[in-house]
């Protein structure tokens, strides 16, 4: 196979209508078409007039989905972006939410889970959406997170943030144990159990989809200096350590726990593939403030690869037209779903 | 008064001897003359044995806590730095605890005070003490801060980080609303009453000992996405919001809550003086990740000013001899003082 057969194929889904996730998603697959080749999938018609008044030099080629059904993805080359059209139900206007277009943005979702079962994509990279649209919409959605887990029979998911803080120093890669809960639910969430299938997720999908034969993750307490011997409380005596020593039976190099406001720092982080924070607030800020809102949002867990922007629809600036938005994190979003597929391919 | 009086005079307190402590006290001090008026406290006759093992250059003149009473502080030039000698019981091996020694660590705390009250001092800089070896003596005690408050009758202190985070990015000082508490402990302990001392606190000493007229605090929020409207706890609305409405009526410019994982980042915080994170974990990994080890400890709602390290006594690091420690986060201590005791004189 030649060198742009061998492109990667990326689906990115366009997200939110009235959002920035259009204008990211077709710049930043147009800033990357001669590394990977990037289908967008959404309203052919909506991406195809907003690209034009980003830049008139943007080709798009339609293609329905009953199209790719009977024949599969046709092929473009590195000067044109492909779309896969998902036709909305109502006009858009940038900033204006309309739960007559939740419908559409789950079908986007559907149709790049199918297209990556059916082959015709390596990988899933989201743009933004509201769940609010989709939830008005009549459909319960909770997120995209877990709607993708529940379409692909995944049992469990971890959410992992990752980023370049800069030429000299190591690239940050940032897990969580726990997500979107109340901090007052966070310590009871925490249980061997959970830390065991948190653990077999990160060190399974760094192995296959990253390429790291042997990797190393740090892990963090879940109280301020990992508990101070059990002086500021017992969960690394009690659930975190046992969970640990598991995980090194299994084969799992899993290190801690660490006390988290000293965790990262060069020293240790140079030697390290992963953190494995405990919640939301102990990981985050840190990889955010670093990588300067270039960070990048990767489910492990999944049977596919999914990539995604760290940040939202930016329905305010959508609203002030286009050119406003910085398509920094989707680009580094799709960037990091190639090298992901790469890892794979590689992957004996 | 001529410049040279004019040098903040800075009680170095030397903490733990069997630790980096004395080492990195000598050197900032040493490196910081020309600047500041630097006197350590500790033992005279083991800091001089040290110091000329670091850098024969360095030259200590002791004087004795008896002398300073009757006299007060004698004047020094840049040349050299004084020792206020506080004599150990038992003799030091580097790395090794001697709770012999445990009373003696507390004695130079006690001096030190004592010395800022009877006008000898304008400021103290802490090194690391052991809190174990202090207790091994027979003496409850739970840390410098509590030890600093309560021999100072401050009924509330916060805990605030500072440093920079390198050339172009604005000035980091992040307090704390609680500290060393269990994170299970954690909601429980932010209360309007709790926020409003903390918030009156940072308010004050940002106007007294930093000089800064109308200072700009941004909080966060204590769940993900500072609660995301309720739907990730309520602590937000039911504790934070009122908390700030109360302190803006008392004229603070306290905003937020905000979403920790966002807050950091160089668009919100070059407007802001000070984030106030609402626990240890939320907001001193980004603080240490960002300033490289060299973050400053400030102890605020003290009647004095109290700077201190970032890191422990780093006992290991001892016990492999000199020359090894980093003086960085010490000189750092040191610098902060200065400007703060310089900030407040300028204080109308
Ligand atoms: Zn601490
Ligand atoms: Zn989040």
């Amino acid at each position: 196979m030649n060198a742009v057969a061998r492109r990667p194929t990326l689906a990115i889904t366009t997200g939110e209508p009235a959002g920035i996730g259009p204008e990211i998603s077709i710049r930043a697959a147009w800033a990357l078409r001669a590394q990977a080749n990037c289908v967008l999938v959404g309203d052919a018609a909506f991406l195809s007039m907003t690209a034009g008044a980003i830049d008139p030099a943007i080709r798009l080629s339609a293609v329905s989905l009953q199209a790719l059904r009977y024949s599969g993805l046709p092929h473009f080359g590195p000067d044109r972006i492909a779309v896969v059209d998902v036709p909305l139900a109502a006009h858009v206007v940038p900033g204006q939410l309309d739960a007559d277009n939740g419908r559409a943005v789950l079908d986007i979702l559907d149709a790049a889970i199918e297209g990556v079962q059916a082959g015709w994509f390596d990988a899933i990279v989201t743009a933004p959406l509201q769940k609010s649209t989709i939830n008005d919409a009549g459909v319960p959605f909770s997120g995209h997170t877990e709607y993708l887990a529940e379409k692909t029979n995944a049992p469990k998911v971890v959410m992992m943030l990752a980023g370049s803080p800069g030429e000299h120093q190591p690239y940050l890669r940032v897990a969580l144990a726990t997500t979107h809960l109340p901090l007052k639910d966070v310590p009871g969430a925490i249980t061997q159990d959970s830390l065991a299938q948190v653990l077999n997720i990160i060190d399974h999908d760094l192995k296959t989809k990253f390429g790291i034969a042997a990797p190393v993750i740090l892990v963090t307490g879940l109280n301020p200096h990992a508990g101070e011997n059990g002086y500021l409380g017992r969960e690394e005596i009690d659930v975190i350590e046992p969970a640990l020593k598991a995980a090194q039976a299994r084969g799992i190099d899993a290190r801690g726990p660490y006390p988290a406001d000293t965790l990262f720092q060069q020293k240790y982080l140079k030697d390290a593939d992963c953190v494995l924070a405990m919640y939301h607030d102990q990981g985050l800020p840190v990889l955010k403030h670093a990588t300067f809102g270039r960070g990048v949002n990767i489910t492990l867990g999944l049977p596919l690869i999914r990539t995604s922007v760290d940040h939202g629809t930016a329905l305010d600036l959508a609203a002030r037209g286009l050119g406003l938005a910085d398509c920094g994190s989707m680009e580094e979003a799709a960037r990091v779903a190639m090298h992901m597929v790469q890892a794979r391919r590689a992957h004996p």
